[in-house]
């Protein structure tokens, strides 16, 4: 799976399984997000194809997903069928810098298990940058399309302070802030993101195609829609809740009062996930959305980069302050090297709370705040941050440690 | 003492007092706040004048008013001895639409006793609105001299929103973000406060002057500082506490890092009132101060007066909403038919929080709140808001039911 690989890339059957349920379901589909919590993806698509299901999913016994719902979703997934590619078309999808990152990979970014059953199957990546390590110290910028030039400078400013100090951005690639954001982060020679709505082959909106060329030169173009598929308005919605599960935390720079950049908010502020926003005049309707997250959400007013890092890292003294980490050029032990890495450079918040969690098992987050001997907030803040480091990960019974991940 | 009385006003002992002590001592004297509080006002100035006060203020055991701290006081207060005026030049001075308010009076803003013994020895005024009622529904909006083209048009608006709202205005003297709001609630009409550093009489700066002549026509312009005093420095910091004091709400419009108006913003916390800023351009220094304080202090980020209105109504079907209190032609009976009229406009919280309260003595806070059933958010709220309108007044042991006061 190595980025650059001239010949065509072999894919497991799970890695061939989870790329045809991206061709199959719209990401977000509550039914196989349950179904794959509790099933093999290759019985999956196996059943999908077959039309032989079960009735209930295994499983808790308040599981929604049973009979008819059951029956729905397996509808609209066999209507999609006769678009299905042959493996041999997925693994050829995999050149021109195009690779697939599954849950189980070293490459997957822990932050997205946090969504649960809505995490994505899969994601497809253009690029050479490490996913996992780009996102250990990241931060998703979003905002209106309409954007101000104001807007479009404190976005550029901010992405470019941030890239320059080693955090990478996250945000989409729509005109306005979005495009504002990479390209402040590109002019410092930083790791930038783009989630797109559509295949990461697909250059929506077009004037962006030499963007994401840069981008996926520099950084990462990712998407959950396998490549060639093409952008709907809803899908934007949909996409908005890995920008904020990708990051450590999300910054609204412009937004008006219907902006889907407060969709976006609103998924970081669900998440449990340090949520920013930059003010603006009061005259301007760009800046609306975000005063009013500030006023009614509780939104951090942050004005700078300073701002940012300041409120990723509680005690100052964290991971904001450490030395980088780069992408090793050997992805292969990268895990171990950056656990035992940033163990170290934990703020002591941040290691009580890790060390309060259960050796086996896992525990709410109340009875780690009680065990850490922190208050909710505190313990809110070190979850999001050590699960975005990879130490741990939420589960149904709350958060558990993070195992270094199996084959396969 | 009617405001118009075209003859020389005759003062009491007491009135002549407190006057004559605005001549002797700087307001916020902490030596005579104490003083004061124990003591009888012509009783404390005749001590004065003799040099015989008391080796220590009779009260508390803490009291820290005794001994070299008294001589020092009385040092400092007798040195002005002679440009203390005789009693026919301080009636003399009561014309031209200047008055005298004492903490005894009707017109004396329960606000202000929120102070303690920082509260104001006596206020002068200049101007015919009643004092008390124009404050029961006031928002004090201040903010940096060096404003910009921002910040005043977005001062005059939200001050005129206000004003046609029946919002009364409170603010200092400055140019810039002061004499924006002043102008704004005029144009509409509305009553606006000017609380100056120096004497009623005293325009500063000399191209407010016409200014000052529109608010005493429409308003009132106030000072703790006798006529005829000059402005200094150190008189705005302590001028600044009267202006949080006297309103319902602060709300910061402009203010760069190290402007006067943080130092407004500050006492308006320590009061326990809301305090509100409008943000602006991130890019702008004038913002700097707001965005701080939203970010740090848990200022409530304001962009209209809606907000501001909002803020100071919690429940939103409280004063703000109900009937405007008009000041009356005849103030004598104003204390007993604003309370009537207003305890049945008051929020379901308000009322619970006034409710408990003891009928005799006082209570903390905390007391309050269990005995209300509150949090202690609501209760903090609630208590100002009840202060502001007069209902009740802090002393030492907390919160009391404020009776009608006496004569005198």
């Amino acid at each position: 799976m190595s980025p650059q690989t001239p010949t065509t890339v072999r894919l497991d059957e799970q890695h061939l399984a989870r790329a045809a349920l991206t061709y199959l379901a719209e990401p977000g589909d509550p039914v196989l997000g349950v179904l794959l919590e509790a099933c093999d993806p290759a019985e999956v698509l196996a059943a999908i194809k077959a039309g032989t299901l079960p009735r209930a999913v295994p499983g808790g016994g308040d599981n929604p997903v049973r009979g008819r719902a059951l029956e729905a979703a397996l509808g609209r997934w066999r209507i999609r069928l006769p678009w299905l590619p042959g493996d041999e078309q997925v693994e050829a999808a995999c050149r021109d810098g195009i690779r697939l990152v599954c849950p189980a990979d070293l490459e997957w970014p822990g932050g997205l298990d946090e969504l649960g059953p809505a995490r994505p199957y899969a994601l497809w990546l253009r690029g050479q940058a490490d996913l996992r390590l780009a996102c250990l110290h990241s931060v998703s910028m979003v905002g209106s399309r309409a954007a101000t030039g104001y807007g479009e400078h404190v976005a550029g400013e901010i992405a470019a302070d941030l890239g320059e100090r080693d955090w990478t951005l996250i945000s989409g690639g729509a005109y306005g802030i979005d495009a504002a954001v990479h390209r402040g982060a590109l002019t410092v020679g930083g790791i930038t993101i783009a989630v797109l709505a559509c295949g990461v082959d697909y250059a929506y909106p077009a004037g962006h195609a030499d963007l994401f060329a840069d981008i996926a030169a520099h950084g990462l173009v990712i998407s959950e829609w396998p490549p060639g598929r093409s952008p709907a308005r809803f899908r934007f919605l949909v996409r908005n809740r890995t920008i904020a599960a990708l990051a450590c935390g999300t910054v609204i720079v412009e937004a008006g009062e219907r902006s889907g950049a407060l969709n976006t908010a609103r998924h970081a502020a669900q998440l449990g996930k340090p949520l920013m926003a930059v003010p603006g005049p009061v005259t301007s309707a760009q800046s609306a959305g975000c005063h009013r997250i500030i006023r009614d959400w509780g939104a951090t007013c942050v004005t700078r980069a300073d701002d940012v890092i300041e409120m990723l890292s509680p005690l100052g003294t964290t991971l904001a302050a450490a030395a980088p980490l780069t992408p090793p050029r050997d992805p292969g032990p990268a895990w171990n090297a950056a656990s035992a890495a940033s163990r170290d450079e934990l703020d002591p918040d941040s290691a009580r709370v890790l060390d309060a969690l259960p050796a086996r098992g896992a525990a709410g987050t109340s009875t780690i705040a009680a065990e850490a001997g922190v208050d909710l907030d505190t313990v809110l803040r070190c979850l999001g941050l050590l699960a975005g480091s990879g130490f741990i990960e939420r589960c149904d019974r709350g958060w558990r440690l993070r195992k270094p991940p199996s084959a396969g």
